[in-house]
């Protein structure tokens, strides 16, 4: 089994129940953990919060969810209390079907700004889902959350622990918010592990950090963000209750999965033609090394040159030394694949030819070296194609 | 007399020495005051400082310029000690020549990022254009220090202080740090006013927060970027050395035209077919409501919303909640034009034709409502356009 049903215990499945007018589109997803879960979340900074991500932060604060409902279409989002109470009529009637407390049930909804949902077609297709959940049907749950994306995107990854085969399994949607008025990235985990609900939500934390929160496709956070993890624990390892070598295994592993489903999203991103991997090495701090990955990989100008496979460093120096991180700009040293094209803060001349060389795959490597402590860091980016202006200047029109 | 020399007392002239290959393109520009004056200026916050930066700031700190030489072609940017002696080689040049001393001279330098100049050819060009400088010559020097800027950027506006009729001159380039490796927004300011020192770098920096600090192009601040003002005294008027209505009449005059010099440089922006005018009113703080411009002004998904005409308030929505700035997203109140989109947080149904007709100008008048304060501020932007990314990806190539 491949993606949100790999892990033992988990089933899912998606459908069309109509917040969408193209019938052929599903809409609807369901992931569903037969036993108790722990549960952690990770949300939105955006202040215009969602009432999905509202109503979810709340239920995983104060229960232990083991359902999903998410639907695409409608981000529900800047409905005010009638959002909120959607969200919560989406999650009772979930819960309904399946004999459990709403507390139980997480919700997420994508797409469209500003319109409500309707709520009746989504309790119809609640109803109808529910008795369809199976293993099998991972791949439609990951098509029903799309909404630019072209491709739904799946992960799967076992690690041993504790003697027991451990699994992990991912379904994330999003492209960054990059559809005008669509909304939205969300990564779904589910695994079999046993772990304490702190410690999943300190590895859930520390590794969103390192893996979503280091791509961008257009430096915009949507209102609906989330990552949600569920682990039920059937894995039959003894529970992990302590930051001793099993939480670390998890945590690496839960690492690998999350940049897995990142460079998903960041490769699929809306009108992109390239991957920019950037890592910063010699960096003081982990948040230095992300100011700068952030600030260059958000940079216009570093990503139209991209697109063009244009070895500009120049806009890379440009971005780094906007981006407030600590570095001394007369120890920089700039890397495009193996061609160095700074050095200790100056240009040095190089091969045209090797540059364009490094420039023309799918995933360009970009390295700066800060020379001055022992972090380093890396991060995803997609550059700016007309593609993207096409889609996002003719969206709603 | 308009632009730069229109003060008493200024003249100005641009030539082509050959920095730049390209013989019909003007690439080095002069303005001298025949008096003393009072210099101040503002500089890049970029932490890759270029060295004629460097130079001019330490110049206006420890003297009183009152000759500005510029290079435009080459940025003398990440060109280490020896930018640092090419920039005093065009200071010392220009001050040989005069007469007077190489502190009394400030240096621009714009264009591509990481060659040296050729100071020997900048030097014969400085010989050259010192006889010629004049009054009539200003659109020379607006000429001479453009880059990618498809037209010079010049204003002139009169108050009276004191009885006395007071001029302000200037002359800009830059559209944004828009083409690849071209660095810069330079603006130069003149008067004739006799003001302090301290009162002359005061209100200089008072309206730069409010005019080219309230614009962007596409969020990249250059290496070479300044705004360097200098004033005679020779209109007459006695001395501004408080902040008494004169001040104000002197800083309100400044602000406007600051405000008119970035205005040209956004709606010269490379690719642009649109000037977002975005008003925040009713914010706590200045600095609250200059996040909210910043940040939405920055948005590539607000800006190819507002290249395709397209009334996606959800992006402006999206946009503020990330800025960082304090308010409450229950009270927001947004208008396109005179079209109302949001209300109290929550969309409000509007007549698409007449958002359509607000969409329509080459300037798209915003306003966003916090309703929590009292403090108002307006900036621009560009949109983003298919031109935009051609002309940033196929420039080096």
């Amino acid at each position: 089994m491949y993606g949100i049903t790999s892990p033992k215990g988990f089933v899912a499945e998606g459908t069309h129940c109509g917040v969408r007018k193209n019938k052929s589109k599903l809409d609807l997803a369901i992931v569903k953990s037969e036993k108790q879960t722990t549960a952690a979340g990770t949300y939105t900074k955006n202040k215009f919060v969602a009432p999905p991500v509202v109503v979810t932060k709340d239920h995983i604060e104060n229960s232990n969810p083991r359902v999903i409902v998410v639907n695409s279409g409608l981000a529900n989002a800047c409905t005010g209390d009638q959002g909120i109470n959607d969200a919560e009529e989406m999650a009772k009637a979930t819960a309904g079907e399946l004999n459990i407390k709403k507390e139980e049930v997480v919700v997420g909804s994508t797409g469209l700004i500003g319109e409500y949902l309707p709520v009746d077609r989504i309790k119809e297709g609640i109803k109808e889902l529910i008795p369809r959940l199976s293993k099998e049907a991972h791949k439609n749950a990951a098509l029903a959350i799309m909404t630019t994306d072209t491709k739904p995107k799946e992960a799967k990854l076992t690690v041993e622990i504790d003697g027991k085969e451990i699994t992990l399994g991912g379904m994330s949607k999003g492209s960054g918010m990059i559809y005008p008025n669509m909304a939205t990235m969300f990564s779904f985990i589910t695994t079999d592990c046993a772990i304490s609900k702190e410690l999943l939500q300190k590895s859930l934390s520390y590794t969103v950090d390192r893996s979503y929160n280091l791509m961008t496709v257009d430096g915009d956070t949507s209102t609906n963000d989330m990552v949600i993890a569920l682990a039920n624990g059937e894995g039959g390892n003894s529970l992990i209750c302590e930051e001793d070598d099993n939480y670390y295994k998890f945590r690496d592993a839960l690492l690998q999965l999350n940049k897995e489903l990142s460079m998903k999203i960041v490769s699929d991103g809306e009108g992109t033609t390239k991957v920019i991997k950037l890592t910063v090495r010699g960096a003081k701090t982990f948040e230095d090394a992300k100011k700068i990955i952030m600030t260059v990989l958000n940079s216009n100008l570093v990503k139209t040159a991209f697109f063009g496979e244009d070895a500009n460093w120049g806009r890379i120096i440009m971005a780094m030394g906007n981006s407030g991180a600590d570095f001394d700009p007369n120890k920089v040293n700039v890397f495009l694949g193996d061609v160095q094209v700074v050095q200790k803060g100056k240009g040095v001349s190089f091969s045209e030819e090797r540059a364009s060389e490094a420039l023309a795959p799918f995933e360009v490597s970009v390295l700066v070296d800060l020379d001055l402590g022992s972090v380093e860091a890396t991060g995803y980016g997609s550059d700016l194609s007309y593609e993207y202006v096409k889609i996002n200047a003719e969206y709603r029109s």
